[in-house]
C-alpha cells in the first residue's frame, strides 16, 4: 500500500512517475504525471499502454484532476477525457467508474479518498497477476506432464508483461511463476508489427529477468507450431466479451487459428476488469481501434553510433492502415487464466466463474 | 527473343544486368553479372529474389559459366554450386537441369546453345505469366460477378510481381491483367517481416504501374477477412508438392488459415515449374530454409536526409531466428492457378492438368 510498483511509482511529491515505454528497449526514461492532462496525454501516445496499466494510470489520472482541483464538475470532465483517450481497452472505463462512485459516495478528503483508491485498484492488480501467475503455472505443469516434456516453450503475441499489468503481467505472469519454480521454460516472442512491442517491451522484460526466449517475425509462429515447436500459446487481452471473445493486439487471431490448427492450447490470461459483460458477441460489437498509419510507415531502432532513430520502411506514395486489434472468437480459445482459476471461453463458464458481478 | 525482360536484361557485351532488389524501394541500382560467381552471389544474397527470377538467373548462370570457360567439368561445377545457392526454390534446379540437358545433347558452339536456352526459358516464363494473369482475372472477375460487386479487393503476401517472375509475375499477373481491363481494383499488401519484399518491392511494383495499393503489418490480414474487406488472396509459390502443398514466404500459411476461417478464396499462381512431383507431404518433406537472424534484428530504410540506413530493431542480448518459408497444406488452398488454367490443389487434378510431364 505504498504505491510503488515496477511500470510506474508515486514519488515525494506524490505525483506519478511512469517508464515511458516509447522508448524501450534502447533508451530508459521516465516520465512525471504532474496533472490529469498528463495522464490523458501519456495514455493516447503509449508513453504507458498494456489494458491494466492504462487502467492504473487512468485511476491515478483522477486523482490527478482532484488534486489540481477538487470540484466535481471539474473531475468529472476530466474523468469522461481520460474515458476517452483510448477507445478499446475496457480496464480504463472501468477505473475510471471504480474511482467517481468512491468520489461520488465519499464523505471525507476527496483527494485522500482517491489516493487509497487508485493504490487500491493498483495492490489489486498485483494480486490477480500474482494468482494468475500460479494458475497459468499450474497449466503449464500440466502440458509438460501431458507431453512428457521436461520443459516447454510458449509462443506470446505483444507485451502482458509486467510493462502492461503490476506487477508481473498477465501473460508473462505464469513466465515469471514458472522461473520461480525452477521450470525450464523458453519463450517465442512474436515481434508484434507495427509497434513491435514483442521486440522492445517482451524482449525487454525477459532479457532483464533472464529467461530464455528468441523474437521471431509475428509471420513465424504458424511454421513453428506446424513443426511441434510451441507446447502452448498465452496472449493477454484488452477486452474479453461476455462469450469469451478476445479484443487483442492485431495478429492475435492468426496465431489463435494457427495454434487450433495444430492442437495448441490457446490462453488468454486476464484479470477480471477485462472482461465486458455489456458485449456478448465480440467480433461484430467489439470497437477497433484504427492508429496512424505512421506507425506502419516508420519504424524507430538504434543507429550505428547507439542512437535511436527513425526510418520510413514503406514507399512515400503507398498508403498503409493501422487497425490496433483483431477478435479472436472463442471457439478459438482454451482457456481464459484468471485470479479466479481458469474457465473455459464461453458466457456460461465465464458468468459461473465471475457470478457476473460487473452487472 | 532479344533477352530483355522487367527484372533483368542483356546488355551489348552480353552480360546478364539485374535490378539490385535489395536497394529498392528506395534507391534504383543495377548490377551487371559477368561469370557464374555473380550469378550464384546475386541469388545466395538476394540481389534477385522470387521463384522465376531465380530460375532464370540461374539458366543465365550456367550461360555466363560457358561464356567463362566451355568445358564441361567446368560448366558442371558451377551448375552443381548454382544448385545449391538457395534451398527452398525448385526452379533453380529445374532450370539448371534444362540448360544442363541442352548442353549435354549439343553438337555446335556450347555458348551459343546456352544462350538460346536461357533465353528460351525465360520467355517461355513471360508466356507462362500472361496465360495466368489471363486465367486468374477471369476468376476474379467470376468472384466480382458471384459476390455482386463492381471492384474487388485482393490480399497478397510478399512479391510474386515481374521482379520475381518475368515479365508479369504470378501472383501479381492477374491483378496487372485486371487493370488492363478496366477492373477497379486495389490491393492490401503484407509488409512481410522481416525482408519486407511487400512493403518494399510489391508496393513498388505497383506504384509504378498505379494500381490502388495499402501496405499492412503482417498481423492485420486476419482482421480484414473478419470485417469482409478482402474477397479474394493470391499468392505465389516457391515450391508445390505433387499433391499441392504450398512453400511460400514464412507468413502464407497464417493468411490460409485466415482466409479459410472466412471463407475466403486463397489461391496459389504458380508456373508450372514450380511444382515438384518427387515431394508428396509439402508439410513433412519440404526443406525449408534458415536466413540470417539479423534479417529480423535489423531494418533497411529511408532516414531524415533521403539516404538508405539500417537500424537495429531487437534488443542485442535476446536472440532471434529467421525461417524463410512455411508450409501451407493444400486443404487451405482454393486452386492453383496455371499456365494450364486453375486446378484444384489435389495429386490427382495436379496430374491431370500437368499429365505428370515432369516426371
Amino acid at each position: 500500500m505504498n504505491g510503488k510498483y515496477k511500470a510506474f511509482w508515486l514519488d515525494d511529491n506524490k505525483n506519478v512517475v511512469v517508464i515511458d515505454q516509447r522508448l524501450l528497449p534502447f533508451e530508459y526514461e521516465t516520465m512525471t504525471l504532474k496533472d490529469a492532462d498528463d495522464a490523458i496525454f501519456s495514455i493516447k501516445d503509449m508513453v504507458v499502454r498494456g489494458a491494466g496499466v492504462i487502467g492504473n494510470i487512468a485511476a491515478f489520472g483522477v486523482y490527478l484532476a482532484v488534486k489540481e482541483n477538487d470540484s466535481m464538475s471539474y473531475i468529472k470532465r476530466k474523468a469522461q477525457e481520460i474515458r476517452e483517450s483510448r477507445p478499446t481497452a475496457v480496464n480504463l472505463m472501468w477505473a475510471v467508474d471504480i474511482m467517481m462512485n468512491a468520489l461520488e459516495k465519499a464523505k471525507g478528503n476527496l483527494l485522500q479518498t482517491a489516493l487509497e483508491m487508485a493504490i487500491d485498484i493498483s495492490d489489486s492488480d498485483v494480486k490477480r497477476s500474482s494468482l494468475i501467475g500460479k494458475f497459468g503455472c499450474d497449466k503449464f505443469e500440466e502440458i509438460m506432464s501431458q507431453n512428457a516434456k521436461k520443459s516447454i516453450n510458449v509462443l506470446t503475441h505483444c507485451n502482458a508483461g509486467w510493462l502492461a499489468i503490476v506487477d508481473d503481467g498477465s501473460a508473462l505472469a505464469p513466465i515469471y511463476e514458472a522461473q520461480r519454480r525452477g521450470i525450464d521454460i523458453h519463450v517465442w516472442v512474436d515481434e508484434t508489427r507495427p509497434r513491435n512491442q514483442g521486440a522492445n517491451l517482451t524482449a525487454w522484460e525477459l532479457e532483464k529477468s533472464g529467461i530464455k526466449h528468441t523474437v521471431i517475425p509475428d509471420n513465424t509462429g504458424g511454421y513453428l507450431m506446424q513443426q511441434g515447436m510451441v507446447d502452448v500459446c498465452i496472449v493477454g487481452a484488452d477486452r474479453v466479451s461476455a462469450q469469451g471473445d478476445v479484443a487483442n493486439k492485431i495478429g492475435t487471431y492468426l496465431k489463435a487459428l494457427a495454434a487450433h490448427d495444430n492442437n495448441i492450447p490457446f490462453y488468454v490470461a486476464i484479470p477480471e476488469g477485462t472482461l465486458d459483460f455489456n458485449i456478448v458477441d465480440g467480433v461484430k460489437d467489439i470497437p477497433i481501434e484504427t492508429r496512424s498509419e505512421d506507425e506502419v510507415k516508420f519504424i524507430r531502432g538504434l543507429n550505428k553510433d547507439g542512437k535511436t532513430q527513425t526510418l520510413q520502411i514503406v514507399p512515400t506514395a503507398s498508403q498503409s492502415v493501422n487497425y490496433g486489434f483483431d477478435i479472436t472468437p472463442n471457439r478459438l480459445v482454451t482457456g481464459l487464466i484468471t485470479e479466479k482459476g481458469i474457465c473455459k471461453a464461453n458466457q456460461n463458464a465465464i458468468e459461473t466463474t465471475f457470478k457476473k458481478e460487473k452487472q
